[in-house]
């Protein structure tokens, strides 16, 4: 994709020097990233483009500028374009991304409306396109490929065939097909995958990937590549991150809220003489830790501070991204590019000055400087909780008929409280009263999956090692499907925290002993915040906060244990509104095992 | 572009190891150019693709190949990509230059068709195409964007506008627009080339440029790179190449068979810590230069000798011009990529073992070991000499009337041996027998540009320097119009010339004493040879030496000397059918500066 003028007359013309441009620049140090020099320079901008870069800082000739901007003798870099980030993950409608994420220099990204197309389908992507647009910076749309991420184990708002990529393709800021995380489906030749990469072929759509390659088996990566994603964010491990630079894969280094990959990657990497599919990316930053720790920006900063080329981390978040997106003129100040630019005071710290989007200065020291027009879209306000109407006896987990003292039951087993890996484990629980009984160990808790898209679905089941001491944490924010998710230890606490959040339309909500402790409301889908962003910081803060203090969740960041609950790609069991999945095994597993169907 | 697979579950069915892929090449050393590096490496192909590199030389595990080959210790490198060639500059239809660049390992090329273009219009793209494809390498079209070069001021065959970009870019093997000449039309938005350009944005072709920047003038650069080209073939100096990589052009550094642009370009940008948009290309190079000195590996040994880096040098005529050319998965030994690899001795010397196109051994120590099959087209055989009856008469250049005794002409006069530059120089010459006498002057000859597209036009007047002694030298090979071009020093040789290149169809004659001394016929289009390369080679050679020893030219390679006499795109003055032109000034100079209208 190259972005056009309006009038390509007007910008030949002031390249040429025959009318005034609109600004130039001088007295910058001039970052070349397609030579990797750094030079002085005075750069000439007219109507959203650079048109011409004088290789001087020039004292004369700049009458041929409207205006002229003293670089104070800064470095001028190319905006930063984030590979690969969900904007939902920011709990941020797309306009107050945009707020957060300009004054860190972030100008373009390419996004994955994943979650919110699993709520809304095709409505949701054309909503996160067209609200991505007439921004101080660039938001460009992978179509989601795996709405719903695991057919027949789940169940999502919608569902995604190739038809849907012919449809939406014809946005004009729609650039590819996003994160294929079904790598078994494409490896295998699965008739779904194999027709939505033909459809991304068809409508020249780049393929972004998504895989965990085992140091045992490279082929798989082979056949991956083979099958047509050139691009991964899941890189975790060096030895992978070096097997995808080798073989052609864009590796997208991710320092996301919770995945911090890229000191790990550059492990892998760094002895490498050539790197230049490395890009860096956010993955999912929630606003909270956009506002106070930064955005792609931050993930520079960490790439440099583990000892790369400032230079070329630069080139791992502007030029490298527009290549691997195919974004023909973004990533570089140069002639024919948008001029979406960034004064800096130092290379090494990247400690932003200003921040100039198609030629006009958008923030200055960590602040925005310019308007962002209100918009309102209908999707924002459209009830996302299809769920049905339950009584908190509802919330008692029976037992099957004739269990009066103890029933075995399938445990959704956490291993560990930072990683979502889970493993089966097989417990024999009291029951009392003819329900499950949990309140004998301190570390189980009820986990309740209510689709809500109107399906009727729910599982309930049991989980240990979610975390909590006590009380209810629930949620509309639950990969990939967004079903809302309960997890609790007692039934009124699960009750009350289900009421808060069908009354509010989604978000994240805390109880104890039955009574509401805080909620995080997020309307939008059961995703998203209304709420300007410094607003939903603080709604975000005082979540985690009240997950800590209420529900003694130890986790660093409490919020995001709930959200991979009932995410059935994940090893190696989870629930989803249907059941208890065997991830591996691609099937369910009863509850209570010895009363299977 | 991607090269898809007719089966796309085999490949990944042999990448898994599911089923036996047809090749496994074991014992090699893996030149990556993703990442620089070389190291023991198996490579395994399926129906025409790599599927699997494994990154160790494997003893075990080759059961899973139908065939294994042993690379004996060999490096294997990706086949070689030519960024911008014309074929027909070698003379050889587009199934015998196959023949001839494949041993030399040269598996794609990407081509402008833009002479036979100038001659048989649409047509001739559509011949080019067809007789392009079902070959061990692979032609990739751009489409012509200056048929003519100069409208106007010279009439070719054809006439080009942006319609025919919009049919000729549904061709499957179209995927660009060719060197856009015209610089000064894009610098200045003229309406024919903002119409081209737009025709190819809205194709997705990418666009291939040529500008020749002066040192003082570099908006000139930066506002043709604002138009759109990204690409230049006409680098001739050290400053230029510098300023074309910072600007982000692609730079195709060029050893013609006359033009040796890479040593230049070299000392240029040698000191630049990256130089990622370097790609090699040979433009022009005659049958018989390719058979005996080489085509791109032959411009790879030179970069290699002047000092490049040979891993460096070796993605300049890779992978590099496949990214210029958005071509995807070439360029590469890798998966997904297209099976097409050399097996070479030694990186330095560049010696080449044997050629394997889509997998299959197509080249071995310089032979062809493949068939190609004959095919044969319809315009292969038509007659492009639409030229008017003349008798020896008309070869006499008349003085004005009342000249007796001496009169003004101005002349094309070539200031030196080698180059094709030339200036004006309005000499006094004698009249005799009420004709323009240049008996007593060595160095000046009469020049003919015949119009052999039924238009019934020609110019007629008086060249200085262009190097023979004696005879006419006579071609249909002229750039870019090629029209039948004639430079005499008597009528009666002028003629014999004349009625040979009539009769045989086009080609390159010279006569002495009006008698022909030696014919090289070029009946395809006037251009183009149809006979094997190896006769073709022989035919040119012969007709070099006959150039030499006959008429007496003392250029290394006398056959180029006539084919850039009416070109009025290289400066200051050139003939064109219609008279001659002051290039600079875009208008035309009367023969008779005391006698014009």
């Amino acid at each position: 994709m190259k972005i056009q003028p309006k009038d390509k007359r007007q910008l030949l013309a002031a390249a040429m020097g025959k009318i005034n441009c609109d600004l130039a620049v001088k007295n910058v140090k001039y970052v070349n990233l397609f030579t990797g020099e750094v030079y002085p320079a005075t750069v000439f901008v007219h109507q959203g483009f650079v048109v011409h870069v004088e290789d001087q800082d020039l004292s004369a000739g700049l009458d041929k500028a409207d205006k002229v901007v003293d670089g104070e003798g800064r470095y001028i870099v190319p905006g930063l374009i984030d590979s690969h980030v969900h904007i939902e993950s920011s709990m941020l409608t797309p306009r107050q991304f945009a707020r957060a994420v300009v004054p860190h220099g972030v100008l373009a990204v390419v996004t994955d409306p994943h979650e919110i197309g699993n709520v809304f389908g095709e409505d949701a992507v054309r909503y996160m396109h067209d609200a991505g647009c007439d921004l101080p910076m660039r938001q460009f749309i992978d179509i989601p490929s795996c709405v719903p991420a695991v057919p027949g184990l789940e169940q999502a708002g919608a569902s995604f065939e190739a038809a849907v990529v012919d449809r939406l393709a014809k946005l004009p800021n729609v650039i590819g097909l996003a994160e294929v995380m079904d790598y078994l489906g494409v490896v295998n030749g699965s008739d779904r995958m194999m027709e939505f990469l033909e459809a991304a072929d068809r409508n020249g759509l780049y393929i972004q990937g998504h895989i965990h390659v085992p140091e045992n088996n490279r082929r798989l990566l082979s056949a991956y590549l083979v099958g047509g994603p050139h691009s991964c964010h899941e890189t975790t491990q060096a030895f992978e991150a070096k097997a995808k630079l080798r073989g052609g894969m864009y590796v997208d280094a991710r320092d996301s809220s919770i995945s911090k990959n890229v000191a790990d990657i550059w492990q892998g990497i760094k002895d490498l003489p050539w790197r230049d599919r490395l890009c860096l990316c956010t993955d999912d930053r929630e606003v909270d830790d956009i506002l106070e720790t930064g955005q792609l920006d931050d993930v520079l900063r960490h790439a440099i501070a583990l000892g790369m080329n400032p230079i070329e981390a630069l080139k791992a978040c502007t030029l490298n991204p527009a290549q691997e997106a195919h974004l023909e003129n973004l990533g570089m100040v140069a002639p024919g590019f948008t001029a979406d630019f960034l004064l800096v005071d130092d290379l090494e710290g990247f400690t932003i000055d200003s921040v100039w989007f198609g030629g006009k200065q958008v923030a200055s020291r960590g602040k925005l400087t310019c308007e962002i027009a209100e918009k309102h879209f209908e999707l924002e306000g459209r009830n996302s909780m299809q769920v049905p109407e339950l009584s908190p006896e509802d919330f008692k987990l029976k037992a099957p008929a004739g269990c009066t003292d103890r029933v075995r039951v399938n445990v959704q087993h956490y291993t560990s409280l930072k990683s979502s890996l889970t493993r089966l484990s097989c417990e024999e629980l009291p029951v009392k009263d003819g329900c499950v009984d949990l309140s004998q160990d301190e570390d189980l808790f009820y986990a309740m999956i209510i689709n809500r898209y109107g399906a009727g679905t729910r599982s309930f089941g049991v989980v240990r090692g979610f975390g909590a001491k006590r009380g209810a944490d629930a949620s509309t924010v639950s990969h990939d499907c967004h079903n809302l998710c309960i997890v609790f230890k007692d039934a009124e606490s699960g009750y009350a925290a289900y009421r808060e959040l069908v009354k509010c339309g989604g978000g994240i909500c805390c109880a104890v002993d039955g009574q509401v402790k805080c909620t995080l409301p997020l309307p939008c889908g059961g995703l998203m915040s209304n709420e300007p962003c410094e607003v939903a910081a603080r709604q975000s803060l005082a979540m985690k906060k009240a997950l800590k203090e209420e529900l003694g969740m130890p986790q660093e960041n409490p919020l995001l244990r709930i959200v991979t609950l009932a995410l059935p790609v994940a090893p190696a069991v989870k629930f989803s509104d249907l059941g208890l999945v065997d991830v591996m095994e691609q099937k369910f597993l009863p509850i209570f095992p010895d009363f299977a169907d």
